[in-house]
């Protein structure tokens, strides 16, 4: 069944109809961001009115092409799609993305069309995304059926959205559908193909309504045990909900029922798109946390406070450091400071004298040695000054056996400004906030928690 | 009562006990800040080991110096600091800021030192800030005697902090104290003083713990009715109440009395750092929301959709927009399109052709007319091509009366990501995220909200 998706992301000929003789950036012309996107299959431009297209040879009809055509992206007026739509299964192509918008989500006779295109296809069998799509696009392949230029990006992680929008917000897109109204393939196709790409690591999804809850759940389960998945779904409310309808034709649906299939499926849930960057960045470069007791290294007590709600809030807590790892630490700070957690290391550089990165190194070893430490959040990391200490960290963080190491770099001004890659090199992640860095290890926290639930012999992986 | 804090922020001769011969990032060396903030009042460095220090004159004792004094900032071992406070006394100085650490942030030593300190001070009239400050900073005046160096910047932002850290963090603090441990001065002697500066229009607020809670709220209330205070208050869970006392020595108090107090006194609440820069934009460069209906402008139905749930959460909704203005809209949209809220007007440009910043102009002038429209947030506004246009959105801006526009500019890849500045310059703000935008919103109708309740004559102004 994942070859129902293939010709959409995979394509070696393309037929696209309604190309306008047009380029740049107000034509929305499809060939020229397939020709700019390096895509080296065979394309066909077809457009009654033009001998050719940015150097192609242009056709009147698909049906006056000679050779097999794996896809047809189609973007002209809607009322002209049913007949394309025919000469396409006469053509006997299999698959079809119809881009042209005014169907199930517009009006009654957008409904009627849309209902139409779909009676057509299902004789031959033919599939269709859309309609109301922007394209699909597979950076490993230069492919972009787009009809808006896309910078297409090697990430391992494959997004499923009703919007083309997401492919260029979500900052780290890979193999992307827009399926629009969803009148034919829908989200349980998707996740299909990306259960078997070796391409992708991590699925991303941005839903509006899905249309079979239950063939969803099931490919979602599925996909789930191998990769995890992150979800925005929209339409929580009540006034989204109605709006949902108007844009992809889509029911939302009550979000109690998505909340519990999420649930379900170990599907981790995020209500904005700038949640999911921090997310993925988590979830491809940390191993999973083994508990949700924190360790927090701090040069100065107001973000260690500050940093204490936000665990909470994510269902995280503070670790109760064991006396070993106090006493190291205690053993370079000043004797009247009572260490504890978040161990606020500032004064055993500034009062006693210790070299700012030796303090930090101190600090962390001993969490990441502490079996009551499930991961260490460092904050204003900026302070371990770069240069030669790069390997020494990455002993650190490597003898503790797969603990993720986070952390939230200085922004403010300084003498601690630059930004520090010594870090990022030794497999820690740094994260733009606190709650960003908070809701990373959450999620590796839940992920784990479902693996743990669902798999036979869960590991310290993301995947059973 | 506001002549407390004046000597902090506005000193004319500044003794500094405790300053190192050594310079550079490591040195903490106070005079080496002030010096470098282009400091032009008196500066006397004590060091009974220097001769001079940084080119000025150094002093064995505060004892030795013929002027007067106005602020002494103390950073020597703690054990030596009641001695030295009792020297000041005696040269009679009225405001001293001690840096030190160790005090009731640590021990039962720490905490005796500080009685002993506070005690020494109250003979004579002596006010304290600190300890375990970082120090204080004003940039109208030049002036920082903090021991880290800090970028001063002229904003209109006064920040009252139980922590240095936020000094850099908050991006936009103007006038600044680190009331440490607050032994002595405290946030509302912080509040009087910026009630009655000119140079500060929002007060943000880092609290910890609050001593005395009648005090705050009669200097919060009255401070509140001229000017918008924002705050962080830390120690919310049971977890954070602990780790407040071995910070700062404070009792975090119970989270509800808190929320109580901030409500009473039109206080804004955030509960991460990275939330006040977007509230202050608001408050500093929008008028006041009238009502919490939002008009939504979209280029995509995708975004739209997201931001319904965004609104909900911030206690907004989507406006039900007049006929007149859906009237408006619709005439350049196609005739398929039913219009609503958010108003997708993609197809208004790419179907029926006409350019884009013509169709963002229609659509914000068609819902800044409308009565039902309190605000608009405009989604993915880099659409708006830049060039010529300025004019004619300051115009439609204008015209408005009073509405905040907003909005979320696209950060993906495509042709529109130029970053665009007609609209800043037109007078709405931009946000990095919808969130943002949304609790900006939220928190101009808060601030509506309470003015309403406790100005006799409320305007559409911040302050009554």
């Amino acid at each position: 069944m994942s070859d129902i998706i293939r010709p959409f992301l995979e394509p070696t000929s393309v037929a696209v109809i309604g190309v306008p003789r047009a380029t740049g950036p107000d034509a929305y012309n499809i060939v020229e961001n397939m020709l700019d996107a390096g895509f080296s299959g065979t394309i066909y431009p077809i457009n009654p009115r033009a001998g050719e297209i940015l150097g192609i040879k242009a056709y009147s009809s698909i049906l006056d092409i000679d050779g097999e055509i794996d896809l047809a992206v189609i973007m002209i007026a809607r009322a002209e799609v049913p007949r394309v739509v025919w000469e396409c299964v006469r053509k006997d192509v299999k698959a079809i993305t119809i881009v042209t918008q005014g169907f199930a989500d517009a009006d009654d006779e957008g409904k009627r069309l849309q209902a139409e295109v779909l009676q057509i296809a299902r004789r031959n069998g033919t599939r269709i995304v859309g309609p109301n799509s922007w394209g699909t696009a597979n950076p490993f392949r230069n492919f972009t059926s787009g009809f808006t230029p896309l910078v297409l990006q090697k990430h391992p992680i494959g997004l499923i959205a009703q919007t083309g929008f997401y492919a260029g917000q979500s900052q780290m897109a890979g193999k992307f559908l827009d399926l629009g109204n969803t009148c034919d393939i829908g989200f349980s196709e998707g996740l299909e193909y990306f259960e078997n790409d070796p391409e992708t690591k991590i699925v991303f999804l941005h839903i509006e309504g899905i249309k079979n809850g239950r063939e969803f759940v099931k490919a979602a389960s599925r996909l789930s045990k191998k990769k995890p998945i992150i979800a925005l779904k929209v339409g929580r409310g009540e006034q989204g909900a109605k709006a949902a309808i108007s844009h992809t034709g889509n029911l939302a649906g009550r979000d109690e029922i998505y909340e519990a299939a999420f649930r379900q499926c170990g599907i981790i849930r995020v209500s904005e798109i700038c949640e999911f960057p921090d997310l993925a960045k988590a979830l491809l470069n940390l191993p999973l946390i083994r508990g949700p007791r924190v360790g927090v290294i701090t040069s100065t007590g107001g973000a260690g406070m500050m940093t204490i709600d936000i665990l909470e809030k994510h269902g995280l807590r503070l670790a109760q450091l064991s006396s070993a790892a106090l006493d190291r630490m205690s053993a370079i700070a000043p004797p009247w400071q009572s260490l504890g957690n978040p161990a606020d290391m500032w004064a055993a550089s500034m009062i006693e004298g210790h070299p700012l990165n030796e303090v930090v190194f101190t600090a962390l070893d001993s969490m990441l040695q502490d079996d009551n430490v499930d991961a260490v959040m460092l904050l204003f990391p900026a302070f371990i000054v770069a240069g030669g200490n790069e390997s020494r960290l990455l002993d650190i963080i490597k003898r503790s056996k797969g603990k993720p190491v986070v952390g939230w770099p200085d922004n403010g001004a300084g003498p601690f400004d630059k930004p520090i890659t010594a870090l990022e090199k030794a497999g820690a992640v740094l994260f733009p906030s606190v709650n960003g860095a908070a809701r990373a290890l959450s999620c590796l926290n839940q992920r784990r928690l479902y693996l743990e639930a669902v798999c036979p012999a869960p590991n310290n992986d993301t995947t059973c």
